[in-house]
């Protein structure tokens, strides 16, 4: 039997690799599933992407009532095995939260969490939890002209209608994605109604919400979820009651209290504003940095003495550029409601501006080492200290280190990389080594810290090892250094710093 | 005698008028004011502005050491009334922190803060504090095409001049006034070197620093002096020990510990840099507000959910526009500063652009209300609520209520004004009336909250009496109305508020 690439799934945590089946049915593993949960809702999370799959983990762990949880994703090559690793036994995302294991542990103790392919679980459902991607198609970052994008709702709808085709009619779907303003108004809950009508069911019964996570992958992933503070609302007063109903089981409330805002709109708004005052924060500091260059002034010492006034604590610092599922799409999502779902003639110009500058961050950054360089950088050897775009957390989703590596790569450069929480990177599918001490004994023409991982911070022995090399460029693109650690590399190499003409 | 308004100068604290000398010479004064103070050492405070003559009672009420204050201001009829209000017991700022009596109180018992217009005090000093106002010239609000805007120097030079024609050669000259970025190196340092060497000084001894205060005008008015974060840096090492050396002795630098920049550049940069953040981060809510209301949301409720993330605190929210002396202008010092003073091609075209976007906002404003309201407003009586650009702090300088009411009048409305805070509107020449409760016995077509003023904030007596007018329009442009006063006020008037599309 010949196994080729669309047809098998490989998981890149453990290796292994699953067959996808040719027959795409789990009726009976499903009804299996149910039938050791008498008397329990059952809630499907659809997606088990880094949301969602934890979503779950949550779910199944709620604090005042058990549920029955089936996480759902499609029988693909990037997905199937996910579905396969949770029914196995070992959890599909790696994290340094202890409490994944422990929930995970919990889930596989009281045997409430199944995963599956098979859309009849939407049959079965209480509540179906929403937590699929919603992509924005930007062009490519190895063209310099990086502002045109595109939202294609297609994929999205799809998962709606799989809802729609079989749901119950008093079920609460509970968007948790990330969409553009308008979406669960104008979209879900239209669509939701037609497919009911369409099956001779009413649709007075159904309840549609929306509420947004604020997860973060790293040390306090569970936390993000269940201990933080939660924004809902409901398409009508039924459905903002059932998901407040809902949220109050497996969330923190006391703690956390609950936001309720008038309607989705607002609730779908608040999401990605928030995202985008992140991304045009960024962005603005972008200019203030080229002007610090200019100027021979250091940008993070000026930040940090901006911060100290409690009104400014959140001003943010420049950097190789800025990455994560987040801060680089949301703002197009919005300014793209705004225009198709709203009729508006006007984009949020101001946030579009603010991703397509962040874009450009590793271009500049790239462009910033070449002219400095003075010489050809072909053939030469570079290492990158860091592949994740966030500090002490290995996330390589729309990481700037990609651009910027490509850039290198393009002007014949030989790359080595290292990560101490990315092992493999998988837009590049490459294998990381770990060990630094390995890397560092091959010598580098330019040695960069692309990522501010607290290994590379006020780390003596890594700067000892970085002056036994022969003389070469150190490049810290995210301002880590320290104005002593850079006097001492200078007696022997050449430091450059974005954001610092002062050196 | 004739008195034109050339040669007089009228205090708008007491009305009373005072002739401006012929002969501008004050050696006398000078010289008998510093006869009482044997021993101490002499500040002089250039600019009896809201910063100067405050910063000049801070001064004179130094934490450990005793200072003869001097401040000094130009004989124009704009200023000379300050001088002599200094000296004849009554402080020329009106405010609500109770500090600046007790203060001035102490200064006039010491008898150690003396105001003159005569330069002849800076041969006298031992330190100059340089408060005067450096301004950008921009177009008129009036005129919808914003975003043309001028940066004259030739004020602040003079005001340079003025100093080194004089001056000791060890004086320290502290810039704390928000200047360009480069200005104490590449202008202040140069000309008073160059004017020492003139007089056939040496300029080894001359000390050049920056540091800016973070003045509020309002309750806390002292407090934001004495009592707050100062970042300062000197244009060298002799410098910056000088300038940490004086503002120990004025600060309460235990509680609120300096910080040092490496240079002037920096500090310079520091200043405009905060405000910039501010201008661009209420820009940035201006499109948002629009979507808001195209899609029915109410963006204060989702700017508060939004706020409950503590690294989401300081998001903005939208309003009537962006007042004052620092927001509306820092950002184009900034940008002018890097393309004039360092070269650069490129100006700081986000922090600009933030800028062109507030100045627009009192225009919006205006052509909401306009579209909204359908019929003509050529006769209509409009009351506004607030002339001041700060909530609870009587300050029109730059107050966009300013672009407002001109739009207004000319639309040929019949305006009507009220601030609790406000007696009289200088930049309009006008005399307002505080009594809200008079000014509600007329009927008015249109009332407009215009200013977030506390008074009309949650007001039980005020809503009452506004539902007892004839059924009209009540316009918020700030959003301090309540979901529960909006549907009460509904019951009889049209309501709308700026940012919200759900009423």
């Amino acid at each position: 039997m010949t196994t080729d690439t669309l047809t098998v799934s490989k998981s890149p945590v453990t290796g292994k690799v699953y067959e996808i089946p040719a027959v795409k049915e789990d009726k009976t593993g499903i009804d299996a599933f149910i039938a050791l949960h008498p008397g329990k809702k059952v809630v499907v999370v659809q997606g088990l992407g880094f949301v969602g799959s934890v979503m779950g983990l949550v779910v199944a762990n709620a604090l005042t009532e058990e549920y029955a949880v089936i996480g759902i994703d499609l029988p693909s090559p990037a997905s199937y095995w996910k579905i396969r690793s949770i029914n196995e036994g070992i959890f599909p995302v790696i994290a340094s939260d202890p409490k994944i294991e422990e929930y995970y542990q919990n889930a596989l103790r009281k045997k409430n969490y199944y995963a599956t392919f098979d859309p009849y679980a939407y049959s079965k459902a209480d509540v179906v939890v929403v937590d699929i991607n919603l992509d924005v198609q930007k062009k490519s970052a190895k063209n310099k002209d990086l502002e045109g994008y595109n939202v294609d709702l297609a994929p999205f709808r799809k998962a709606i209608e799989a809802i729609g085709a079989r749901c119950k009619e008093d079920v609460l779907v509970l968007v948790e994605t990330t969409v553009p303003p308008g979406t669960a108004q104008k979209i879900v809950r239209p669509m939701l109604e037609a497919a009911l009508a369409q099956r001779g069911l009413p649709a007075d019964r159904l309840k549609v919400g929306h509420s947004y996570e604020r997860v973060m992958p790293g040390p306090k992933y569970i936390d993000s979820i269940q201990n933080f503070y939660r924004v809902f609302a409901g398409t009508d007063e039924k459905s903002a009651a059932a998901v407040e109903g809902f949220l109050r089981t497996v969330i923190r409330t006391d703690e956390y209290p609950l936001t309720r805002l008038g309607n989705t709109n607002a609730t779908e708004m608040a999401k990605v504003l928030e995202n985008s005052y992140r991304a045009m924060n960024i962005a603005f500091m972008v200019e203030w940095s080229r002007f610090a260059e200019e100027a021979g002034v250091d940008i993070y010492e000026v930040v940090n003495a901006i911060r100290m006034r409690p009104t400014h604590k959140n001003i943010m610092l420049p950097g190789l550029g800025v990455g994560g599922y987040c801060l680089t799409k949301d703002p197009l999502l919005a300014s793209w409601a705004r225009m198709n779902l709203f009729g508006s003639e006007e984009k949020l110009g101001q946030s579009e501006k603010g991703v397509h500058i962040n874009d450009k961050m590793p271009v500049y950054a790239f462009d910033f080492l070449r002219s400095q360089y003075g010489a050809s950088l072909e053939g030469k050897k570079v290492l990158l200290l860091g592949v994740s775009y966030l500090n002490d957390v290995g996330d390589t989703r729309y990481t700037p280190v990609e651009g910027f590596y490509d850039q290198l790569q393009a002007a014949g450069c030989e790359v080595s990389l290292h990560d101490p929480h990315v092992k493999y990177w998988e837009e590049k599918d490459t294998w990381i080594n770990p060990q630094l001490d390995e890397l560092l004994q091959e010598h580098y023409d330019v040695i960069v810290i692309t990522t501010g991982h607290r290994d590379y911070r006020g780390n003596a022995a890594l700067l000892e090892k970085i002056k036994q090399q022969p003389a070469g460029w150190i490049y810290d693109t995210i301002g880590v250094l320290t104005n002593e650690e850079i006097r001492s590399l200078q007696e022997k190499h050449t430091v450059k710093v974005i954001g610092r003409g002062d050196l």
